[in-house]
């Protein structure tokens, strides 16, 4: 059985279904290998009132997996209400996506002349790589689990998706699952187009299953680098993104710690607490003048985390994780405590917002390794080349962020050509950790912070992970997909024809 | 040292420099990373122009060229200056594809308001990944070699190429890349931007060194997954995109083979000894009719094969593998020697065309993998659902051919449903063998066709393998990349502004 904890007690409060069997899951990935073909019957439009009915089904339940996702994960009503908003909203954007038609990349290149000869007919678009499999994350059990834009992204691209049940919150995924099914049936869809299956051995099994075409994956680097060999040493191997998360680095500049130290401190402490810590998007060091100016804004974080409660975290594993990455750093020679905020409880799993300082000896191991919890590392630069050589000495990030007054712009402009080698993201004069669902948004990056840096995990443009190109030489009118078709009675949408670019209208 | 072979004698006419030492290795890869700057500086506009520069220096030592490149692949010099022209026109394609710009996938949100809160300024577009390791194919030494689309796409992107001196052409890849660099330094770009490595050992080095950020492959199955596996197992993994090759398989229907069976028998006669079959589009397996039009077809396919002469083959290993592939087709029980071509000569590397026909007992091992060379073999059908069944024996494949006339359309819309799971490309009533250089060609497919089905490694999109995207939150203006800014100086391209795409005009 799987036990669903309380992690503000530590308690079992519920206890869900046996781990899933060989049998079972032979059943499971061929009921998906069969929706395959009725996402594809559903057509664009189709798939698009699908996604909009399970984003009305999840408002329906919103109370029940409120409160049912505040039981398993502690992260309180607010927090989760406003993930399943923003769970809805992102079924509604891939609505959208599949609305406007442009990811397909339908292109059609008439039969003509060239240098090398005639030219045949050919007609080009992205294609559905078939089920594809779920893997979750601990910190968002809507937005980044069974529900989330993995599934919302395949699910618009026609991918069946068979999502592991997360064990921190395995009721919830086991709930939305059910709604989602649900607003799959009052849609008028009869498939099992998204399921779920339950426990570690049954995991990797799904990630080898031959009828499994990619996998989506948020999580810990060691978790995810597992999985990802498992997939690349399949006899055919699969496409495997893993999104794991990053130190996700602060450069504080000059002029911006003289005019806005305290503010940016408050801002700091706000951001690395936030959920507890719990966020891929953390900032997990941040860079500030060795100067006055760098106290002032020191002092504040200090103050500001002070007064900071300590939070519960989501399961017995992460707080683990958070005490012992915890210990390694406090224990590290070149590394100082400045502040900690207020102490747990006894019962359940707590964790104390701690801020730390690294020297110079410092900057290795434990400093350049994320730490996922409420932890950050402060470390003070000199010149703007020192500046720059720390920045060097972190790895590849979902995020890099930049405060920067206009006096800072020179090694603002350094920072961000650094930045664009680096980063999926550049923040300027703000925080990582929110992450919005919109079409220019990618969270991804470089490993370790990703897989697969081609691609992103957030946003509109997460529906070509699961999406391959097929093109066709000379076929009939009447036997292509509908998007190529050169009436599609779908309505028009964006194509490039004969190299140029056209719109929908 | 390499010997330059001429495959027609098997005699050395030439040796090349020592392998790669490790420190020529530091050296080029160093050189590599520091090109990838001035590759950025160049702007899409500058990197059109040093392509365009890259093809008329081809042109200028096209009869050298072209020369070398005979002797060491036995191609003959029409087909090779094709193949020339073929590399130029794709060097060119590549800089309409930089000017047009619509790759770049250039997107922008405007700050406002969501659901979920207000949302910041959030632009994205597509950063090129850095140096790039390139493994041409033997069977293509200019198009899908060191000047080919691996390379092309690479530098079009902002990504400097590394490319292996291919053991099948070592001359021909050597002067190509001096040819490369002339053109580069025509059009003022002082880096290397193409280089190129010696040897087996200094290959596998080459995948696992850290400056290395994506590898393009062409080439054998057993080659392009043990490197895959290389490059999937480094300390920091990344994209490997090998095109491996395929069984390709034709299906004739019924009244096809009916109306013009003797013209089919033909055109597969062509198609599958086109270049001594050394094409990765070969068709190696045709459905026919078990009728008295499959018959005729079958008929006319023998009388061309017997009446074509042998050929001169790309190497001695690449002899060697189609004679031990054709003695384990001959040799297997279920298959059957329908016809054969004129032998070879005493001296040089020959291979014979081959047609042979499996039975139901055949259809397995050696007649499902694919045999690189000039074989095809028949397989009849009775009922339009064996057809089916057959095709379904067949993995995936680069390409799915169906010749069908108006009766046949019911079975061939079956047919082209179950070719879109997977195959790369359909073609309809024609031939699989030429991969036109256009925008709407996709030259890939399923494993184990390549080794990530999200790409094509021939046509405009083929540049998206070396770009990833990066997300820039609140940056102001000037501290844009150009594409991204309100007015770019470099001229409008299209972009996706809030939610609308927009062209450039």
């Amino acid at each position: 059985m799987i036990p669903s904890v309380d992690p503000r007690t530590g308690q079992t409060a519920a206890e869900l279904d046996a781990e899933t069997t060989s049998a079972d899951l032979e059943r499971i990935t061929a009921a998906a290998a069969a929706a395959t073909r009725e996402l594809a019957e559903l057509s664009r439009s189709g798939r698009a009132e699908m996604l909009r009915s399970m984003g009305r089904s999840l408002e329906r339940h919103r109370d029940d997996l409120v409160a049912i996702a505040d039981r398993e994960t502690g992260l309180g009503p607010v927090r989760l209400g406003g993930e399943l908003t923003r769970t809805r909203w992102q079924l509604d954007l891939f609505a959208d996506v599949l609305e406007d038609g442009g990811y397909l990349e339908a292109t059609i290149d008439h039969a003509g002349d060239t240098p090398m000869g005639p030219r045949p007919d050919l007609r080009r678009m992205l294609t559905p790589l078939g089920p594809v499999a779920v893997f979750g994350a601990s910190n968002f059990p809507f937005a980044f689990s069974v529900p989330g834009g993995d599934t919302a992204s395949a699910l618009a691209a026609g991918c069946p998706v068979v999502a592991k049940v997360h064990d921190a919150h395995p009721l919830t995924s086991v709930r939305s699952q059910e709604a989602l099914a649900e607003g799959a049936r009052a849609a008028g869809v009869e498939s099992d187009v998204v399921s779920v299956i339950y426990g570690r051995r049954a995991a990797g099994d799904l990630v080898r299953h031959p009828s499994i075409r990619a996998v989506g994956f948020t999580g810990s680097l060691s978790v995810g680098r597992e999985l990802f060999d498992v997939a690349g040493a399949r006899p055919t191997p699969i496409p495997f993104y893993g999104e794991l998360g990053a130190l996700n680095p602060v450069m504080v500049c000059r002029e911006a710690a003289r005019s806005r130290g305290e503010s940016i401190g408050q801002g700091l402490a706000a951001s690395f607490t936030l959920g507890v810590g719990q966020f891929c998007t953390k900032p997990g060091v941040a860079l500030i003048p060795a100067s006055s100016d760098g106290d002032a804004l020191r002092d504040a974080l200090v103050g500001a985390v002070e007064q900071l409660p300590a939070g519960v975290m989501l399961s017995e594993r992460t707080r683990n994780a958070f005490a012992g990455g915890s210990v390694a750093l406090r224990e590290h020679p070149g590394v100082q405590v400045l502040a900690e905020g207020g102490g747990g409880k006894e019962r359940g799993w707590w964790g104390t917002p701690l801020l730390l300082r690294a020297d110079a000896r410092g900057l290795d191991g434990p400093v350049l390794d994320e730490c996922f919890g409420p932890v950050l590392v402060l470390v003070e630069y000199g010149s703007d080349d020192d500046l720059l050589a720390l920045l060097a000495r972190f790895g590849p990030a979902l995020t890099g962020t930049v405060h920067a007054d206009d006096a800072d712009r020179p090694v603002a402009a350094r920072i961000l050509r650094m930045l664009q080698d680096s980063v999926g993201r550049v923040v300027w004069n703000g925080y990582p950790t929110g992450v919005a669902v919109s079409w220019a948004m990618h969270h991804g990056g470089p490993y370790p912070a990703t897989t697969n840096p081609l691609h992103t995990s957030v946003g509109a443009t997460s529906i070509r992970r699961w999406l391959r190109p097929i093109s066709f030489q000379d076929v009939p009118d009447a036997l292509l997909p509908d998007e190529l078709r050169d009436r599609p009675t779908g309505g028009q949408l964006p194509r490039r024809v004969d190299g140029r670019l056209l719109l929908a209208d």
